[in-house]
């Protein structure tokens, strides 16, 4: 917009304000390409500066390519290390590029060291290597150290910088040493206490630390809740126990449980956040797709599941075509068959993602699966019932054929049944099986909601009406 | 299980400990129905002492309706004031119910305000009122206070006790501030500096606070990063907030700005978990439900979205009933035409997901809109094509018709591009509309993707086949 117009544009005060959780106001893309139209380096800048590191990051993800690439290269040295650590993982490859080697090692130097790990962990080797050479060699050794973990692993995860105290210490002591400790990490919020072995034996918190007097023993001030990670545990799971215990750090052991780093809750809450954009995604068959891969990655992302679902729509078409004689007589049958298979895949579909969720939380197990498969059964076969009686009236209505409202009727109920059954019993099954139940129950589930539905429907059709 | 083994029936060295994560193991809800069968208070406190209140919580949903109330009647005193916190809210009124007043009023002593709130928000007045009256006083006043604010809002989600320092301070002052103090919260992260009209100005770490002398000014300490919460603020708002811009806690200001609390990570990571569970099952259709609704609740909630269902798979029935007499001529296309819908249905499902994600997200702004429209197209071409050769020589193949198999072609690829128009079209226009896209777009799109699929590929057929 606006290329003919002169500077400012719009003023602050023309803004509207709709959503205060968020900074970055909708005009700022456009100014900002509207500085680098001009090649104002001096607005892009006055532009750029009030904004946070995230905030930066997703203006360069909406605006498209080209501009990208010259705001990047108009803002030059001004660049921040912090802004590469928020970019979405597609758009963060291309903006490398653009980045001289100068601007580069400054902002790669800024970074903590689980956020350079964060930064090269999916990076080509060359390009992970051209960033590892510009950091000083304690930083390169520590990187290193944390990529020999897992991936997705609390190794991967973890801060390795740790403020910790021997267990017999007192407040007083504490508080000498951190005073005199001049490389603190940015952000902590407990002294954790070891034993002579490094085992870490419980968390004081920097609140409790400052409102206790100097003798007291840092072991009697220790939290209630202390929960210790092992560096291999997957990071979803990480995140879980952050949110289901109200963690707010906790201490990392290696496997001879000695502590080896700490994870915060800031990193865990953006796990959290990732997974669930993860099972979200998944639940759709959209496997790893983001809204900033190109149109061939995405074509590629979307196309395996696509074809999943042609094989079992295929399977669906199968069942029907065991019944064209009967359709080619009654050829209302092929008007009213989607109905049934649709809403059995509806219903079946709503079960399977209170299923779904309800594993991924922990609340599903062994002690109620029974309970829930029977209420999803009974779900489906009341609301079966109820849109039974409608669809038998419209169907009596619409074809003037009692019998054709008993058939669609009793369809229904079977469907609704069968839908309440595999949407719940399929995802706990694939998890018994250590299948990730998000991936793949949608694909079984409306398999089997359209196999029944035509069967049903079709096959009580060819029994009772002709 | 094993009601007729004596105690102890599983050592703990026997358990499997397979999710590091969670420190509930499966059989312990066997265990402590086991010691309730027997009435033996002594083994029941001691499975249950060693658990986190989160995790007694979740074993008391697991368990069916007549053994919870059992295993609360047999804890007796020992019920702690958390586990309601941390209940379902179907599970926790029933809960309620089971508690002797003494239990109830010494449990809700010791939450703190916020808990509080939290827990008697969605009671009924008389419930609500029953558990008010226990409170002292100020906690009390404190509770109702909170109540005055929106439902949902930033103000429901606050502590009200905060720590905070005028702006000219220095760190020796702050600290013997907080060692003077009797009442500091249980858990605070930074020090809040306040102009003199109580204005927010900046956030202090505590560990910045230990780690400098006592004559440094706090005004040179901030954090860079600084957010304030307006209290009518929407607490999904709050969440995206925390986790855009990385915070630890963040100052919640009144209609003057002054500073009226603070809001801590852990309740906006709770938040943010909580906001995730309603999108994804407003996506599924599933409204408000849980895992935990007993089967008249689950059923009355699946049953709009079903309602809905039924109307748009109606709709396409109307449109297959166009083409009867087409149909009755030529039965292969009631065999085949669910193929074109269902994929039309995946393919707009996969593109309204990424879409939704990225409203939630704010990712998908006017400044990229237009070319995530394009890419979803673009994307349902070249997945329509290669669909449309597959379909097109299977159609062949099957029914012999070199006809039937270019309309199908034809008409998969019409649905595949439409399936991407509308699913980004239609969540973009919902949020313009100010309706929650979860909620609304998938009845909507697959209306959209079944009357396209029926109509291109019966219409087709009707003028070409014949």
């Amino acid at each position: 917009m606006s290329d003919d117009t002169p500077t400012p544009i719009v003023s602050p005060s023309d803004e509207e304000r709709h959503d205060d959780a968020y900074e970055l106001r909708p005009d700022t893309a456009a100014r900002i390409v509207h500085a680098v139209d001009n090649g104002d380096r001096e607005q892009l800048v006055a532009e750029m500066e009030p904004l946070h590191p995230a905030d930066i990051a997703d203006l360069l993800e909406q605006i498209n390519s080209f501009d990208r690439r010259r705001v990047i290269e108009l803002y030059g040295d001004e660049f921040d290390g912090d802004i590469l650590s928020e970019l979405d993982f597609s758009i963060r490859e291309e903006v490398l590029g653009y980045l001289s080697p100068e601007v580069l090692a400054e902002a790669v130097r800024e970074l903590d060291s689980d956020d350079v790990v964060d930064l090269v962990e999916d990076l080509e080797d060359d390009q992970q290597n051209a960033i590892l050479e510009v950091l000083e060699d304690s930083d390169r050794m520590a990187v290193r150290q944390s990529l020999t973990y897992p991936e997705y692993s609390a190794g991967r995860l973890m801060q390795r910088e740790v403020v910790m105290a021997p267990e017999h210490w007192n407040v007083g002591e504490a508080i000498d040493f951190m005073r005199n400790q001049t490389d603190l990490p940015e952000q902590f919020y407990h002294i954790i206490l070891v034993d002579p072995k490094l085992h870490p034996v419980g968390n004081v918190t920097l609140g409790k630390l400052m409102s206790s007097r100097r003798e007291v023993m840092l072991s009697s001030l220790v939290e209630e809740t202390f929960h210790v990670i092992p560096v291999t545990q997957y990071e979803g799971d990480v995140a879980y126990a952050f949110n289901q215990y109200h963690l707010i750090s906790a201490p990392v052991v290696d496997e001879n449980e000695r502590l080896v780093g700490v994870i915060t809750i800031d990193d865990a809450m953006a796990v959290l956040d990732e997974e669930h954009e993860e099972d979200i995604l998944r639940l759709a068959g959209v496997g790893e797709g983001g809204l900033n891969d190109n149109f061939i990655d995405t074509t590629r992302q979307r196309f395996p599941w696509l074809a999943v679902n042609l094989v079992t729509a295929i399977l669906a078409s199968l069942v029907i075509a065991q019944f064209e004689a009967t359709i080619s007589q009654f050829v209302a049958l092929a008007v009213l068959m989607p109905i049934v298979a649709s809403m059995g895949g509806n219903a079946g579909t709503q079960s399977l993602t209170v299923s779904v969720r309800s594993i991924a939380t922990r609340d599903l197990t062994g002690a109620n699966v029974w309970r829930v498969i029977r209420r999803e059964a009974l779900v489906g076969l009341v609301n079966g019932l109820i849109f039974a009686v409608v669809m038998g009236v419209i169907g009596v209505i619409w074809f003037g054929s009692p019998a054709l409202g008993y058939v669609i009727a009793a369809a229904m109920v079977i469907n609704l049944v069968v839908a309440g059954l595999a949407g719940t019993g399929i995802p706990v099954l694939l998890e018994k099986a250590g299948v990730d139940p998000a991936l793949a129950s949608g694909a079984f589930v409306t398999t089997v909601t359209d196999v029944v539905g035509f069967l049903a429907f079709l096959g009580l059709a060819a029994a009772f009406l002709l």
